[in-house]
């Protein structure tokens, strides 16, 4: 088969590599219904992660069971799955805390822009569904996969709760649903900072109330006019930077809670600041197998439709334009199909 | 009068000052019926902070109201009254969501090492009691304008449940009564990390369960192999330092909560290093005001006894004494008699 390897900054490759096969009795080979190119995707890829040697990409996917190992159980061969990006045993004391990307037999699944994946510990980490689903739902449990699950998670570690007025920093793929998810949870007020015209008029379809385009001071200083000098009472963090960070702290009120999922890059803390400024932090690797259940059910019954943040979709093969689409913000998201 | 002033590093006077007058029509002079020397003392005491003018000293104070200013409404004349470190209106709109110490208009107060003190905003910082209470009870009292306080809400914001192990980083008076206030809300399993056996014991009488002596690194691996590399489920960080914050980081299982009221002095959190650890960090100055009526209530039934942590009573002009004695660590806490 042929598959995505990025052998430098900006230098994606789709050629041919050896199809994966069963190499412990828990894995499961998956064949990929839709796949996709992750905003992560493009920290190695503009070079901001060293890379040592050539990286097989892609870590987003749901597609139809191939061939499952001697142990797997819960999912069986033709079945629709959808999983995430790190592969977990669903019962280990994290696990069962719902912090399954903390699992202590956690493995990271990557290779995903390809026609086929491994699946490690595939009973912990696949969730079947009873029957094939519509293929237009393909797009939804694609984000259900990764980018809802984290904008969910953040949404989730913010504390959102009915009522509330929430800020969400960025407006990539999962800030969007980020969006979406504070909506979903009722948020009263949801406040998406972004300076895109394109993914405004996303943050609006998926319930943003309030556009901010200013950032940094400037953006602090309007969520806070906004809010009346109090702060918002939760703010999504989902880029990762010190800028988006410090703004995600700067704009929240005393008691309320920073959900930030965008993976940090060169973020530092000052204790005594963070102190004083009395707010709640957590964030981390979106636990995205506790929440796939709920996000599974919400897309089948169609009252929301994540997938639409693939505002590009590629044959697999043009998978290199796809990356260089979101690298240019031509595009929110890449949906791959093989 | 005389009172307390900090001159410089180890320098404490005990001298003239004009007694407090009310300033504003909200204030409240009031009668110490005790007052101690906190542990937050020590910073600029030990030089830590610096020192740029003498300063009046003391933050922990309860006591008869000796006179109120015209607008002065909750609390009257010969009334016995506790408050805390900051003074807030206690109606804005970070005092209604519990964050008093965030208060839109907030003061600090100082000066309580004395025989009276000035209390602004006394409405929204006072919490008056129907009857005078009985003397033995006014050294918990004590306790409750601060350290009671501050050690429950490292409980709080660590968010400690029933039937929780839970860490406590510090033996001070702070860690020692976040050891009761974990007690208190049921914790299953209490882990007091000291090294001194005379805190140890108090610990123990306050509800802990086992006992760490081992500090940093080894401190890290002992909480870890007591629960089986899964981590405390809550841990208190009631120190300040990095060494403490990070030992407190480092104990907490994925999804577990640290709640830290150490005054954080040099301390610097690394993004990725949080954000791959999956904590939940809320801390600040402890919003006592908010707490005040339960911790009140618990005192006045006998159910626990706080006042504990005093175990130097010095008459007020020994109050140098009571300095040197918790910096040499020969006393846990000094209560002054006024």
């Amino acid at each position: 088969m042929k598959g995505t390897v990025l052998y430098g900054p900006r230098d994606i490759r789709f050629e041919e590599r050896d199809e994966p096969k069963i190499i412990n009795p828990t894995d499961a080979i998956i064949r990929l219904a839709v796949t996709s190119v992750c905003g992560s995707d493009l920290w190695p890829y503009r070079g901001a992660n060293a890379i040592t040697e050539p990286s097989p990409m892609g870590h987003e996917y749901c597609g139809f069971v191939e061939e499952v190992g001697r142990e797997v159980r819960t999912v069986k061969r033709g079945q629709f799955v959808i999983g995430s990006f790190f592969a977990s045993d669903n019962t280990c004391p994290h696990c069962q805390h719902g912090y399954q990307t903390s699992c202590m037999h956690k493995e990271y699944v990557v290779g995903a822009q390809a026609p086929f994946l491994r699946v490690p510990l595939a009973d912990g980490t696949l969730v079947g569904l009873p029957e094939a689903p519509p293929q237009d739902l393909f797009s939804s449990f694609q984000a259900a996969s990764d980018v809802f699950g984290t904008g969910w998670f953040a949404a989730e570690a913010a504390n959102v709760q009915r009522g509330m007025t929430v800020a969400v920093v960025g407006d990539g793929a999962v800030g969007l649903l980020g969006v979406l998810s504070a909506k979903i949870k009722g948020a009263g007020r949801i406040i998406a900072m972004s300076r895109h015209a394109d993914r405004q008029k996303l943050a609006r379809e998926f319930g943003a109330t309030d556009i901010v385009s200013e950032r940094g001071d400037e953006g602090v200083a309007r969520i806070m006019e906004m809010t009346k000098g109090v702060g918002a009472d939760a703010v999504l963090e989902c880029v990762g930077t010190q800028q988006s960070m410090m703004q995600a702290v700067r704009s929240t009120r005393p008691g309320g809670g920073i959900g930030y999922v965008g993976v940090p890059h060169g973020v530092e803390l000052n204790g005594e600041d963070l102190f004083f400024r009395h707010v709640k932090l957590h964030g981390g690797p979106a636990p995205v197998r506790h929440y796939l259940p709920q996000l599974i059910e919400l897309v089948l019954k169609r009252k929301i439709n994540p997938g639409k943040v693939f505002d590009l979709v590629l044959p697999l093969d043009q998978v290199a334009e796809g990356y260089r689409a979101m690298d240019e913000r031509r595009a929110i998201k890449a949906l791959l199909r093989p």
